[in-house]
């Protein structure tokens, strides 16, 4: 585990790299072999007291636009934030992969699944509260960012209060979704993009409705899978900041 | 078309009774007889430049404690609202309905029903209007606040926004909710319970999408047909607030 030299700001904001080492392991007989999970930290000029992590969609990486976009709307607020490279995706990618939807599903799993990214953000922030200290910490992420965040906050009792959504339970993880979902029990918030090519919106919301906890809200709107309403975004971060404790 | 002379003060709210009396007429080969309907005016001290209309739900009536709650917190904001009792409810309603639940539909149907609403609403409008100028219009109204909020929201292009839900394409004017959605073309915010014991949340989502608007945004919450969030009830002023202009 180990920060880049690489240290850059934007703004009031401090951008670090860093790298985790995570040994492999034997989960539900199949191994995961070790690896390098490469991240990123996000903390406001004046320090932080919260920390959300964010989970990027398919196809995409730790350093998206929209990812980055998040982390200084939670700094603006006071809050820290983390994000990591999925399976397969971002520095961990095949360097012959192109980025090509069909392909998302190779990615995932080779990169190790569902197995994968549990010990890969347990590591995560593991490291980053070894460094900075333990503190109330949430989960920001949509449709692969849901396939990540939804077993990492129904497993790992540090998460609080959880932003998911654009995901049913089908895709690659499918099964662990629809297994995990009763066992989350923190606030959550739930978005739903009612005219999805590829998932229809019932689908997602089977997956809210299988959400264990009694603290879930759920806001639907018109439109396709990347065509989150602004106010929803805006949204999602006045939800962390508020409830967040 | 006439005030009551009892003028009430509830802190810096004005409170007035009015009746309406709207002719008989035929819709659809049924006539609605004439009648006299009975409906409460709302302006904070200061005057207002906008009006809500609230809409009151089943086996109650246009003076019931959460349709005063929203006519106070409007008038928190400069908004002026104004409710009537539906068919066969409130003053309308026969001595002998204990409001029983089972007795609703016949309360209901006698009062006219759908065709009965859209005369009784435009109406009240109409006398508002001419009583105190025409303003940005919305709509807020639950359950048969929905019943008789969306056909109006979808006829009268005087509503600029509505609140609604709580209700899906049945019930006794089901068919006329299933036909009119598609003709709503204004804001919709849509309140969903996840947990009513007589509507599937899958009837109220499904009324949701049938919405012509693309404004609409949906949010769902567990819990019964009455524990709707005071969250939610907050956030549905917020919404007229932020945009009804």
């Amino acid at each position: 585990m180990s920060w880049r030299n690489s240290e850059m700001t934007r703004g009031d904001l401090t951008e670090r790299l860093f790298d985790l080492d995570v040994a492999a392991h034997e989960t539900n007989g199949t191994t995961v072999p070790a690896r390098r999970v490469p991240g990123i930290y996000w903390s406001p000029a004046g320090g932080a007291e919260r920390l959300v992590l964010l989970g990027h969609g398919g196809t995409t990486h730790k350093k998206i636009d929209y990812i980055v976009d998040i982390a200084e709307r939670l700094a603006a607020r006071g809050i820290a934030s983390l994000a990591i490279d999925g399976p397969g995706h971002g520095e961990r990618a095949d360097a012959e992969w192109t980025g090509a939807p069909e392909e998302f599903e190779c990615a995932w799993r080779d990169g190790g699944g569902t197995a994968a990214v549990l010990a890969d953000w347990r590591a995560a922030l593991d490291f980053i509260e070894a460094e900075a200290g333990a503190r109330p910490t949430g989960w920001w992420g949509l449709s692969m960012g849901t396939m990540m965040g939804l077993p990492v906050t129904a497993t790992d009792e540090r998460i609080r209060i959880a932003v998911l959504g654009l995901m049913g339970g089908w895709g690659p993880n499918g099964p662990d979704l629809e297994r995990l979902a009763p066992e989350v029990s923190c606030l959550v918030c739930f978005l739903v993009q009612w005219d999805v090519e590829f998932v229809h919106h019932a689908a997602s919301t089977a997956l809210y409705t299988a959400l264990g906890t009694p603290r879930k809200t759920l806001h639907g709107n018109p439109g396709a899978h990347a065509a989150v309403p602004q106010f929803e975004v805006g949204g999602s971060v006045d939800y962390l900041d508020r409830y967040l404790r």
